[in-house]
């Protein structure tokens, strides 16, 4: 349960960082749905590690073998499982941390939780479980696009760098994944910078849906921006979200910030396309939070497992600033999300959407 | 499902603003465990309308009824239903507002939704929902309080004016709800102004939960993050959610913001008392954005249901911050996550906590 | 959760026997659809002690009280709560029960889960928690109603005495609740014997759902067979259940019992109407097998809280044969089953049903 | 969603027949449990076809690959995924099928329900989908062995055969899994006759469970008692199921079922261990009814896609009794489900069972 995400459009990743694999099953894939595999290939290929200078150095190819639920192409309606073999997985990296708590990471607390725990790379916590959320991801999109919504999203801060443009159509073509060409220049040089010094570099990710109607999430519990909230922050290295205006509202009046509608469009979009946690049929947009990597070169004090402290320096190879791999990592998430909230507003009302 | 939170310890609400009452079933509490009414009441209290000059002048006593699992001032473990009657409902208020979409509320995205809709006071929009929440919330400190967890808020933020100190005694002092009594009366004043202008404003509220031991959460779908997430941005006016360092992280290096555990104690707190999803040991610091009141009185422009726009006041008795009233209802929520976190945890372990 | 069914159509009750009262929360009723509060009675009136000189004689009248989630007639597409006080509760008939665990009760499984408990009639394992389930099924009734199924049910076995016939118009004729109005004779004076006799009979109560259209429910897991088997089990008194042809079944063979379809109409109904866990279009027929009630005026062995045995002559006023009492709650469960697969089906495929 | 099966030990499958293969999740395993490959491959050893004359001839090896959740031999909290490939399918025995909805059979229902299959060998209401269940089952097993429940089974009917004793020894000696062997052989010889005329004949399964405490299970929704008629009529050709007296007990009095019990040990056990929905610290006995197997040999009219009826002879290779096949599978669904309510009583009291 506590690997799952969704409620009709379940997905439920499993595979630890240096087991013998990761993958995923997406249980509520809506019959009928033209999937392509290349489709799916394609967004594991953005999240892959090893895509350039900023990202880790592991070698992964990714390929996804799909084991049920397509047929001839076609989704049956019926679970989705897809596996991705772990490769180039050096364990023994880990062996000298066999016993250390790094700091920043998940090691003490997932002792404290489970009294055992796969030391190697992670385990479960990390950045790998992913590769399952971003193939489920890739569903989601095909079924949205049945009713014309899509998800981008983009790296638009790095450090105190902020983009201060949207050009969606920019983003596959730096490596920071940022919407605005010139700040993904001055961004990349800080990524550069915190590798050279073995340390690593915060920064914030969007994720826009267009196209979604309004009617969509739910007025208490369930609210849109509470699923999009609980989304972003399951993605590791996050530890904040904001919707549209988000917390640059909270210095506001409520003169200012209340969005006009003049029965067509909005004048504007404080509210992020979400009224009272319900879609209202602008854009939806959310910001997420990236802290910086917690593995840095940097020599470090970590807590052992006896009680005592030791200095560590972290070999592995790690990323000196994460949003660039988030970025398809919260736009699968959001697609997911929105997924179930179509399939929730089609039970409520027994339409298309 | 869409009102109902949490997965052991599930709290559903149920309610309009203008119907019998507003209520709550709390399925999942603990058997054996002590639960005085008059400490439910008293946290009502708190999130009661009418409480000063800072709050909606809507008079409510909001008096608790225990419909269901207590026996003799103990929990059966059995589901603990309550119900608060609406009294001061002046539906007439929003009889003009029938056809009326009002800016920033969730009037339309409501009608879209559902088809049908109570439009007297936002219906279950309304922010009288919460008492349900509030209600809720204490048993879960009741419950949390066995295991020597607890929960304390303030308003830490109205417009640009933020609060220096984390005083908790110092919260229901003031009518702020802010830890810091100076800056209470200078939040006080800006409130004051704003209701003055017919307008409303923003602010931050901060909720901290102590004692919490290290391992409750999960690594992946089911962070603890993300569920605090979720249940702060389920809260009505809520657009923003970060955990400890937050977004201020996001412009840090991993040297600075990596916690140093030095096998006792953690040296500082970025992580907010949660690494990889899961508690660690340290206070659990949640901050929660709070857009605007979008009730004002200044006139504004309003889409119609024929499609037209048309000029509105809004007349019904509003709060020009709703910060103060937040702190309760996000206290509430933090302590009913991490109620459901504690029992998940025991199914886990099968231990105490 | 333990208290909760469905998944879409989620119906929640709540309340002891003799705490002060019991109700139900539905979450999930589809807006836009006319419920009468008068039809909401009439099926509680059905459930109601006191009915008939079969029935206890315990006095209810069981008005319910809607708190929320309609609006001018018309169900909103919210939460909508149901209240029934307890009045006639006669606690002290009880007070010699205190430390008794009563032979064929919860009394003694109920402490061991929760170390206490109500000891009151039974507490939340009272037949008298099925007004929750009475007063959702009749909202259920209203939804399938608009996409024409419909839910029959009646005594059909009590003791040796069969049915022979499925008038389903008969059974609010005679006291037994039996469609076969002859039957229902012969029944009635078993079931007079029996509580001259200060014992219990048990019997076999069928629903049939007509109108359910092919595809409806899930191949695996949540089979619409299973939701059905779980909904009738967890009605009080329960110990079996068959869909079709069920037992009987055991002993043929496939020649037998395949249902053929000629593309039109099946020639037989050997499967209930549910294939592989999905309603194939013929009528949906459940039977469930009612135990003699364990509650009896006639001395019997019970044990102890201190680890003793005691001889114990019930007090309280009992059914002498729960069926005709079973009828509504077992119609209610069906239909709350079916509004709920109707609900995902709509999920699924965007489609009215 | 539809895959699933539990709440805190959620099982969820996937896979069709002829797809690439058939699998399962187990989230929710708790840590540190003691797990051998070897004892998860005699499981499916006992499931897989081609065991026996007395069932069907697709050589399957059905071999098991654990891809996560165990690490050096011992679980570690994580999801458990578990892959078996297919190998011996056929196909093309099914290409004449492609059109034909066969009498018995899901083909004409999940044809309504999705608008597309995979006609190949039932897809996923084949009996192959339960390969996933008994490996979650072993898992079950090995969580429920550390505090002392275990879970056995046999066929205790074939057509009208029924077993006489219950010598759980003797069930994996004999071909049936039969618990009297003396039964077992006219159980086989009524199994051959059936398949010799390509027929097919149905029976009942039996599984009990020993070691279950007092207070696992709830007394409302989620009885003990629903939950296993879930489980059980969730499996493949499946039509009833009963629990202790079951149907046999309405022919009866209270003063004959009602189980005394002299606060050591119950004198009866009509209540097959659960009382009000709880475990009672009986066995926990349960016995499900096992339609005949749909697939057969004999001609048999079947209806086709325009509408029309056509005459079809099944050559696939199937099983004439379900029954010795089922028993494993009955027996893991018992074992998934006193896992998770198990679990779900940790949850409750915070200890260890």
């Amino acid at each position: 349960m506590s690997s799952s995400f969704g409620r009709l459009f379940v997905v439920t990743t499993f595979g630890e960082s240096h087991g013998p694999g990761v993958g995923v099953v997406v249980d509520g894939m809506p019959p009928g749905i033209a999937v392509e595999v290349a489709a799916i290939q394609r967004e594991l290929d953005r999240r892959r590690p090893g895509q350039s200078a900023l990202t880790t150095q592991r070698q992964e190819t990714d390929q996804v073998e799909v084991l049920s639920g397509l047929f001839e192409g076609v989704s049956l309606g019926t679970p989705i499982a897809m596996l991705v073999r772990n490769a180039d997985a050096r364990s023994k990296d880990y062996e000298a941390l066999k016993q250390v708590f790094r700091p920043g990471h998940a090691d003490y607390a997932t002792q404290e939780k489970y009294g055992v725990r796969d030391h190697r790379g992670g385990g479960r916590s990390s950045g790998r479980e992913t590769v399952g959320r971003v193939a489920a991801g890739a569903l989601a999109r095909a079924a949205l696009a049945t009713v014309g919504v899509r998800v981008v999203g983009g790296t638009v801060q790095v450090g105190t760098v902020a983009a201060k443009r949207r050009d969606w159509d920019e983003v596959e073509k730096n490596p920071v994944r940022c919407p605005d060409a010139a700040a993904a220049q001055v961004m990349a040089e800080v990524i550069l910078k915190a590798r050279d010094e073995k340390d690593s570099i915060g920064g914030v990710v969007e994720v826009v849906a267009t196209g979604v109607p309004a009617g969509w999430g739910d007025p208490t519990m369930t609210k849109l921006d509470a699923l999009l909230g609980a989304a972003m922050l399951s993605i590791p290295a996050t530890k904040g979200v904001e919707i549209g205006g988000g917390f640059a509202m909270t210095e506001r009046h409520g003169s200012e910030t209340n969005d006009v509608f003049d029965g067509t469009r909005y004048l504007s979009n404080f509210a992020g396309g979400i009224s009272g946690g319900i879609s209202n049929g602008a854009e939806v947009v959310v910001r997420v939070a990236v802290r910086p990597a917690t593995s840095i070169g940097k020599p470090q004090t970590a807590a052992t497992e006896g009680g005592g402290t030791t200095t560590i320096e972290i070999k592995g190879r790690h990323d000196p600033c994460i949003c660039p791999r988030v970025v398809p990592v919260a736009e699968s998430m959001m697609a997911i999300t929105l997924a179930d909230a179509w399939l929730r507003q089609r039970a409520l009302r027994g339409r298309e959407r």
